[in-house]
């Protein structure tokens, strides 16, 4: 999809919504409306048929022509103040802005505008909060080509890892991290999604562990939680792997976890309720005694950011669009011994017939799994 | 200084506004204030002898509990209305809120726990942004310790990439960047502080350009613009060579460069107005006929953020304060042929019998050059 027609998308809903233009100032907005990459962007889209006008600095004059080719470039110092009066002056009646994105500080700004100008008076500043975040949550092909691309660097980095025996009693969680990174950029990454998590021992009960300089040893659980970044889109993947033979304990809570993130994704159909979807793993953890051990959401969505749209918990309302990437990662942590997590991405199928059939794992709804690395207990 | 001693630095200066309570959701703020580093906080600072309120998410529980354990740590899901609750239970009447960080819909939510509570009746909230940047600008002495080793893990860095005959024609920007960042980790960095900027040929004439698959040949300029993070402080430096024997032009923009920064680095004394400061720079270089090659300001304020306060442009406000951490970085970009930028951190005299003798480059109010890679055009 260009990025023309995603605008048109977006003037299709704001004109469902009674709004005259939308005021977009989220930088990952702006990138998908726009193709525009720079730190600094805002972008006016009217709902009728005149064109956007994207405004940056002068930093990025260059850039956003090459990037942005099709549409009208301002730069200018107030990126939101200019783009608010050139809707006042356009005759906009409702002007939808990012309520979740603008500041308090910034309202204030944007409103002055309108006080101050003539044509001002008949303007308001509508809350449009996620109006882009919706189209966002389902992805185009080129999209899900990113994200494939993004899956298969993680993928490639963690086997070459394993096959080097990077993994292994003795190392810091610190040195497996780095080489991981490092091998997901020799893999095509443009940089990581997110900072790497690799949790020794105890230390693998924490959700969110920062690598230390504490070592691997024999018999630790290793969780590693991780992602590539290409052209904008993260991959997320979470295995834990076992130094030396596993005790008992350790094969326990890996197998339920297992069951669990399995049953999580043959949970994902389209329609599917979110909460079902956690439920459908939840419920294994709950009633093998662990329900606390379990105290996060399921998965959230993935695309240009790492967490997007929609968030898959217990309390998540809404249902699983065909065509959304989510990630299904169910996790029992024991504090004080250690936790598995098991996580992958997968792309919930856009219709029966259009599944990818070299990767979907059967027929019909079948999500399609982009992480792909085995899941089966690797005891290193 | 300890993160208490900072917390009722914020007091007096919330007291003096005529505040009762703060409340804090900016991260990097938290941060300051408690020490706490995860995704998810708020910080609730009573003016008066009351112990302030650090609220996070049940993944959190464990490391708050680490990190602030001099801190009343709440465990919650709304972490902005649960303090902004508390605060109206415990009588506030004025209570400030980061207006430059909460969006509408975040304002929106605490002024309903306001409306909804009895107790909120005599609650305002008011608008206090800038607040805990204010304390941020000038550095204590153990944020000042970090700030040089990071300055200190990218000189040696850099150092080690030009002995190793890392930056050669032949090799691409991408590759340079690549090795510079491996070796700011080999140096003691936790991650980078930004994303390495390594421009050759015409590409060094783009202040902010992402390093590509192009070649560096010889006759280029390299710039290279990088810096490393330490304990969540970051370095901030530009080097620019010449690959093989420097053409006159590229002699000419690389001394008048060197003038300006030197000029620039000179200005830096507390008290200075940050608009004197930058003129010390630019005006050597409109004089020099590049005016309109130096588009951008001439430093920032450096430490828990790659940029914070001060601002040093032509129309920046204020003047510049004992004890900051800022950045000089002037260049001269010819579009289509090159650019050079040469940039320092540096610190700001506490006062003149503070300055480090081991490393002022005089005596008085001369700033602490935190960045020591040389300066002199290195022809390779």
């Amino acid at each position: 999809m260009t990025h023309s027609q995603r605008r048109d998308n977006l003037k299709a809903s704001i004109a469902a919504a009674g709004l005259d233009a939308m005021l977009v100032t989220d930088l990952t907005n702006v990138r998908y409306l726009s193709g525009f990459t720079g730190s600094n962007g805002a972008l006016l889209v009217f709902a009728d048929d005149r064109g956007s006008v994207l405004a940056t600095d002068g930093r990025y004059r260059t850039q956003a022509a090459e990037q942005a080719p099709d549409l009208d470039v301002a730069i200018e110092r107030a990126l939101g103040r200019h783009l608010t009066g050139l809707a006042a002056d356009g005759g906009v009646n409702k002007l939808g802005f990012e309520s979740h994105v603008v500041t308090v500080d910034g309202f204030d700004a944007l409103s002055g505008v309108l006080d101050d100008q003539e044509s001002g008076g008949s303007t308001e500043l509508v809350r449009a909060a996620g109006t882009v975040e919706q189209l966002r949550e389902v992805k185009d092909a080129g999209e899900l080509a990113l994200l494939r691309l993004a899956c298969e660097a993680a993928d490639a980095a963690l086997t070459d890892l394993v096959a080097r025996g990077g993994l292994r009693a003795g190392r810091t969680e610190r040195e497996v991290g780095r080489d991981l990174e490092a091998l997901m950029f020799d893999h095509g990454a443009d940089a990581v999604s997110f900072e790497t998590i690799v949790a020794a021992g105890a230390n693998s009960a924490i959700p969110h562990h920062r690598p230390t300089d504490a070592v691997l040893a024999t018999g630790d659980f290793v969780k590693i939680d991780f992602g590539a970044l290409v052209a904008g889109y993260h991959s997320d993947m979470t295995r834990t792997f076992v130094l030396g033979p596993a005790a008992d304990w350790q094969l326990e809570i890996y197998e339920l976890v297992r069951q669990a993130q399995r049953a999580g994704r043959e949970a994902l159909r389209p329609g599917a309720e979110l909460r079902d979807v956690d439920a459908a793993a939840r419920q294994l953890i709950a009633d093998a005694g662990h329900g606390e051990h379990f105290g996060h959401g399921l998965g959230h969505g993935v695309g240009l950011q790492i967490h997007e749209a929609p968030g898959i918990g217990a309390t998540s309302a809404g249902t699983l669009l065909a065509g959304s990437v989510v990630t299904v990662e169910p996790g029992v942590y024991l504090p004080g011994r250690g936790g598995v997590r098991i996580e992958d991405t997968l792309a919930v199928a856009a219709n029966a017939t259009q599944a990818n059939p070299a990767t979907s794992e059967g027929a019909g709804h079948t999500p399609e799994l982009l992480t792909r690395f085995p899941k089966e207990l690797a005891v290193l």
